[in-house]
């Protein structure tokens, strides 16, 4: 399993990926789920997925190949981001050709979602999710995030916290939060995790953090955001007519 | 869709159900999902089901037709709830045998989890969550709580919150909480809710609250743990790597 959320802020943008993989629960490994496409001054764009890893695997694989090929319109001649998400989607499509025949063989589905943003040029930056079938659905300011994967434990907290004039520290912050409470329910999600951000017009990655069980920013969301949750419970009153109970 | 909790505690049960049914978006109705067996000093049971409402409520039915029938063992006869809970999966079984082959010519699959806990005599009060095939599962001093149906926006709290010494009244909160969350994050499920409590050893349903969307106690709870959960994630500190972000 995975779980993965990316945001679109005013500020910019936030990432967050766990790595674990698992065929079942005795074959457990880590892997990064989080690819970086970066030419610094010019274009920033990070890639995640979740489903079947050797199909995400793939479609970076097949990005990097169209990437010396000519005529060929991929995402690093994109003009915008809408144009880089439309060549993502085409590398899942080539992908979905050359793999799904095999994989229905084996009763395996093609399952795949990415989520996929960034900024090219002068455009604003952009944030989108992408489908099996290579389609894709892009955030608005009512909808400012995407999850992917295990994504139902997280979603309450941002659901309450997020919103485009969110800063992206707050951002990390709350994805941070989110992935706490997946962790916590799902064995198949874990750390390490890739928490990256892209700040508005920098065109570049503004900071790229890998955090393991012993990060002591992450240790310490762990530690307190269930004493606050604890704590705001007591604090809301019992129900009145089962106060003695 | 469904969201029913149910929790063990050493002062007694605490049960909640939604109401809301649905079959696809535009066919959403209200149905109770809660049934009360009670012989007040004798015994009390609560049986709350998820999946077909065809099939829960077949299987109250049938569970009220055993009543009258000599020779079989049914929840007014049983010496203890492990016994009830055979009676339960037994009429489970029942209506799997009646209605599991019509049901796979519509492609429609047996789908049914029911949670049933309660008090028998002088034994201990026990919670049961058992299974379409009629099988089941108690509930024990590690895990006091089971849910059915749309469980996963409702578990963070209830693994941080209950343990067996919280109280019948903090067991409701949670349990409303719980909800909460989940109709926030899912519009299939919805009020009115029912709210119960069983008091160890009273032997009777100690308190029945039916809750809809006026309920001034629910309506504070849904207002307060939003700001508390808001203020609760501000008062944590931001990422130092990103605090001018």
């Amino acid at each position: 399993m995975t779980y993965c959320v990316g945001m679109l802020l005013d500020a910019g943008l936030v990432f967050l990926s766990d790595s674990r993989t698992n065929a079942g629960v005795d074959q457990i490994s880590t892997f990064r789920k989080v690819t970086i496409f970066e030419r610094p001054g010019d274009r920033v764009m990070v890639l995640m997925g979740a489903g079947n890893l050797a199909i995400s695997q793939a479609v970076v694989n097949v990005l990097h190949e169209h990437e010396n090929e000519p005529g060929i319109k991929g995402i690093w001649t994109s003009k915008n981001m809408f144009e880089a998400s439309l060549a993502v989607g085409e590398a899942l499509r080539e992908v979905h050709k050359r793999d799904a025949e095999a994989l229905k063989d084996h009763h395996i589905e093609f399952n795949a979602s990415l989520i996929f943003g960034g900024q090219i040029g002068g455009e604003e930056p952009r944030l989108f999710c992408i489908y099996a079938a290579g389609n894709f659905i892009e955030a608005t300011p009512e909808t400012p995030y995407f999850q992917i994967g295990e994504s139902k434990y997280g979603k309450p907290i941002l659901d309450r916290v997020i919103s485009r004039s969110t800063s992206l520290a707050q951002g990390a912050k709350c994805a941070l939060i989110s992935m706490d409470s997946t962790i916590r329910s799902n064995l198949s999600v874990g750390v390490p995790l890739d928490l990256l951000s892209i700040k508005r017009d920098e065109l570049k990655i503004h900071s790229h953090v890998n955090i393991d069980e012993n990060h002591a920013y992450f240790r310490m969301i762990r530690t307190r955001w269930s004493e606050s949750l604890r704590h705001a419970f007591h604090e809301i009153p019992d129900p009145e007519w089962m106060r003695r109970s």
